[in-house]
């Protein structure tokens, strides 16, 4: 009942954070998502925080946190939809979003990981797990 | 803060419903709805009820009603994420979703909309507002 939905798009599970993160459903979003990742193979993971007034210490850890277990998934997490107040509070709380990357808005976090993926490709082919990837 | 978030990706409108809808939230979000499909162009909404335990009469005729506002607006509604529960209880309780179409999930929902377009554009290009479909 109190689960956070996950939504896949494509490549990528999209997350809309709209109620009040309890311990239970943070870890529970946590589970979901690593098991989403894994189970579907997504190498994105957005998650819009439009609705949220505030992200306190706590928010901000359940994302860090999001954002490390997905990379170890070999995905990438970017949060979307913050709203000017919430970035200003952030700021003045001193709190840092630990490897976490921000977009404007989720169209524009899709092409983030798009462009991610890409540069990753050119970089160093090999190590990912894909049968083929050479382009010539 | 109750309000439910739109989500912009590409042509389509996406709005993950998860907390309770009240009288007022559900007109907020219609309102919501209507603006943004106006002001962004967009020919789809896709409204995922995942998180929802149970969809009764309220909240039927607030997808209805989104339905038929969007319809107006030429943009498509399709509700996807029903849980086979849902499914279940909407026709043991003899509702019947008028003029909304379903989806399994939101990709098929995205299919189904563009689905629809091209059909349309098959159909009777010239009344759409667009500038030039010719093809060839």
């Amino acid at each position: 009942m109190d689960r956070v939905p996950i939504l896949k798009i494509g490549d990528i599970l999209l997350v809309s954070i709209q109620v009040d993160m309890s311990d239970q459903t943070a870890i529970q979003l946590q589970e979901d998502l690593a098991e989403r990742i894994v189970a579907t193979g997504s190498h994105g993971v957005i998650i819009d925080i439009t609705a949220l007034d505030i992200v306190d210490s706590f928010v901000g850890r359940m994302l860090s946190t999001i954002a490390s277990i997905s990379k170890v998934l070999d995905a990438e997490t970017v949060v979307v939809g913050m709203r000017p107040a919430v970035a200003i509070t952030l700021v003045e709380l001193g709190l840092s979003l630990n490897g976490i990357r921000t977009a404007l808005n989720v169209e524009r976090g899709m092409e983030l990981i798009a462009a991610n993926r890409g540069d990753e490709w050119d970089e160093a082919d090999g190590d990912e797990d894909v049968e083929t990837t050479a382009t010539s």
